[in-house]
């Protein structure tokens, strides 16, 4: 595929704009065997909503593996002083953790879970390979928002993704519900590119993993966009994930409630849509952040076997 | 009444520590005819929870009318340059106008508008007047969160209020949604007083009006608060009305949603309860920030009368 570079220019100190989005949302894909990847009604709601959620996508046990992971990561000072942890605005809490399928063995594995897999290359119609991946640690009583944002205004500008062909998995480890900051989607916001006003400053990312003020979309197409679709909020219990298209507009307000709100996160991105160059002159960022380097197609690993207690009986 | 000073000592660099409420929710009442005040089960409600809400106290032209007189105060550059408006830290926006009740006869009357007259003379069991009042303008996408906490503690530490006998009345001027950081309540911590750490700087007010920093409970006893009683979220259509007692631990998280909140804030205190000094040497908070000069028992206004198409239709 011809990277499309003209349709999504941003942050050039024009106009806000909207304008139509040129590829397809579900790519054309081989048929998969009933009871693997997303059924027809699963992959209608993707197609037309830019996101679908999945309720007990992952068991309490998978669930407990990768918070205690996640919590052995985060209490390590050595992986705590590299780059790949982010902490929160004035504070010392860890906001996030990236890179953790290159960090961690048991998220590399994850990264490689063969339902993963299913959806994400029948949505996107070819390979994949992770172009991100992090874990996200919004603390109770002080998460911060995040502002609204199309994660593929961000990687088009900054990391010279050609195409709207990455799809971005997030994995509940705590249950999500109105208090605690969830992921706010925008339905249907996936079908048009906001043009972003204003320039990129040089290493912007170090501050935009923070908070950002680049990049982000003008209050009237925000408005608009949510006149034309709403806005939808995940919640749910821990282990659902929710699958959604790399332009999705999508943010979350803060947290005060008492009930921390963790996620795992992972970029997939098509083989066939590697990094060109970042434009406007801007340096690439940092392998952690965005994959260009060591792009590799993903081959599916079968995940540890939990014993339930029934099991265990009959045995 | 005698005033309780001892149980509800805060901000001495002590522990943190809870407390039991010394005083009724419901103070002993004349019984009001039916159709007027909080009917039984309300009331129960209210004393149980520690809040009541109510969906379409108002109807849409008076809350029209409302919004109205709320667009020409925060458009009079003579009323947004007094003290009484408050910015949102950081921005020019006008995040609360104080003391309404006394610089707008509309919101006067409002004030005294017979059934919240009703009611909160129900709740505390004598006649009241206005301790505090406010307009809180939460605009969309950029609207801070305001974090937990005890009006009470506030008013009892910094104003010098003796006891738990004041009720909150808000009233929703947009509608209130999951999205636009809605009102969090906690039900049942009014039954428990939460003592916070650290002392209060001298002018405290004009930083806690932006945003709080000293009198904010410990996340252990908020944990436990929430805990025991779970937190509800006030969501509901505008022109609904939520009475909160003075000791119901509440906040709000932020608001990125393109839905502005708004509402009317009317605090209610017995003339029983009028304030005494201030602890701890504190100087008192200005007149516009809690009443202490100006107590005056309110007497019913009744409300203009809104002609419905209906009406007009009849005639």
């Amino acid at each position: 595929m011809t990277p499309i570079t003209q349709p999504y220019q941003s942050r050039l100190a024009q106009e806000a704009a909207m304008v139509l989005r040129q590829e397809p949302v579900v790519y054309p894909h081989a048929r998969l065997p009933p009871g693997r990847g997303l059924d027809p009604a699963q992959l209608k709601r993707y197609e037309e909503d830019g996101f679908v959620q999945i309720e007990d996508f992952f068991g309490p046990e998978e669930i407990a593996d990768f918070r205690a992971e996640l919590q052995r990561m985060a209490s390590d000072a050595t992986l705590t002083a590299r780059e790949e942890t982010i902490r929160e605005p004035g504070g010392r809490d860890v906001r996030s953790i990236f890179s953790i399928h290159t960090l961690s063995d048991a998220f590399s594995r994850l990264a490689r879970h063969p339902r993963l897999l299913d959806i994400t290359q029948q949505i996107l119609g070819s390979r994949v390979y992770i172009h991100q991946s992090r874990a996200n640690l919004k603390p109770g009583f002080s998460g911060k928002e995040f502002y609204w944002h199309s994660d593929f205004e961000t990687w088009h500008v900054e990391d010279g993704m050609p195409a709207m062909r990455a799809v971005s998995c997030s994995i509940a480890l705590t249950d999500n519900n109105e208090f605690n900051g969830p992921l706010m989607l925008m339905p249907g916001s996936h079908r048009q590119f906001i043009r972003c006003v204003g320039e990129t400053p040089a290493n912007h990312y170090k501050e935009s993993l923070r908070a950002q003020h680049y990049g982000t979309p003008d209050p009237l197409h925000l408005s608009l966009l949510a006149e034309q679709g709403g806005i939808a909020s995940i919640k749910g219990r821990a282990g659902s994930v929710v699958f959604f298209d790399c332009n999705t507009m999508h943010g979350s307000n803060s947290n005060i409630s008492p009930f921390p709100r963790s996620n795992l996160f992972l970029v997939y991105n098509s083989v066939e849509n590697t990094l060109n160059a970042p434009h406007g002159n801007l340096a690439p960022r940092p392998e952690f952040i965005a994959t260009r380097e060591n792009v590799r197609a993903l081959t599916p690993v079968e995940p540890p076997v939990h014993r339930t207690p029934q099991a265990a009986l009959t045995e």
